[in-house]
């Protein structure tokens, strides 16, 4: 991210205080970001919106993202590297346990009501703008998709899985059942639906 | 449905000639339906609209429906029941085969481009409009996750899955992934991709 401070001119190198105040700007925008979405939806959510709702100029914001999209999608970056960690999973050796983790980290994130509102307006979004679709795969689902399959490949070299199980297929079972509840409406999510999904889907992993 | 003829004095009994142009107005209503909901979406869907296209008074709406979400799952459901045949899974005694044929036949209905924008206006919606997924789950997707879990719940019977096996958790198995795919945009659907579902899920489902 280029340094910068909002209503000062440029310095280069910025000093420390410039630093800081640029920090403080790239946070307010992102959260008012995920703010806003959540509550106007993906379509009303403008650069207007944002820069008045974070306190700085238009001219920050587009400085330092080129879309709105590009906006967004750091913005719900920012808040699932601080809940979940980073991509890649735990290997303590134990894959149910491991795999638990996240199952369960994932309800957890769809459950809470900000984020069920924030996900919820891209959601609706992407299933008429192929081009936030192919942002928020790139970015968000599918490497958290593939670093759940990765971990799956550690468990098929360590003979806990059967090595004839595609590991890419395995995850989207894992996954499916989850966003298909959350996505349709169609039951309750909570840890135990993950641990028994996990389950049975595991039974089908084992190695024969 | 009561009979009636748009634009004709109420007869009683109504005559062959009065139920068939009301017929004809449902049909017309229902197929118009389809056609603007995934024109313009749900949320400008309006009753006016739909009697406009359908060339009806608005009145004759208002007479057989309550809502426009009523005539929409009408909508739908007319269409389903000519494509799906109903909602009872065969049972040729080869589970395997019998589930292919439904995740096919989901794979093909959401593949097909008027059904792929119906059903995607209907899942932006229900992501903010808690109403709307009520209907949907009780009128479309709880009928035919049931149908399907009655089907697994003969092969428990007859010995080819496990009698341990939650078939309502099975179900969601295989349904969530193709749903995850599709509302998510996260890889092509076909039949392939339905089949390997399958066989994965199979893995795991059969006596040990």
């Amino acid at each position: 991210m280029p340094h910068e401070s909002p209503g000062s001119p440029p310095s280069d190198p910025p000093g420390p205080d410039a630093s800081r105040r640029s920090d403080r700007a790239r946070r307010a925008i992102l959260s008012a970001t995920r703010d806003l979405v959540a509550e106007v939806g993906y379509t009303r959510l403008t650069i207007e919106g944002i820069a008045a709702a974070a306190g700085v100029g238009k001219q920050t914001i587009y400085r330092w993202w080129r879309s709105k999209a590009a906006v967004l999608f750091d913005a719900i970056l920012e808040v699932n590297s601080h809940e979940q960690g980073s991509v890649d999973l735990p290997d303590t050796g134990d894959l149910e346990s491991d795999l638990r983790l996240v199952l369960r980290g994932t309800v957890a994130a769809l459950a809470e009501p900000a984020n069920d509102r924030l996900q919820r307006a891209i959601a609706a979004e992407i299933q008429t703008d192929i081009s936030v679709a192919e942002e928020l795969v790139r970015r968000l689902l599918r490497p958290q998709l593939d670093a759940c399959a990765a971990r799956i490949t550690l468990g098929i070299r360590a003979g806990q899985v059967d090595e004839s199980v595609d590991a890419d297929l395995a995850v989207e079972l894992l996954f499916g059942p989850i966003f298909h509840r959350w996505l349709l409406r169609t039951g309750r999510l909570d840890d135990q639906f993950a641990d028994n999904i996990l389950a049975l889907v595991l039974k089908g992993l084992r190695p024969h």
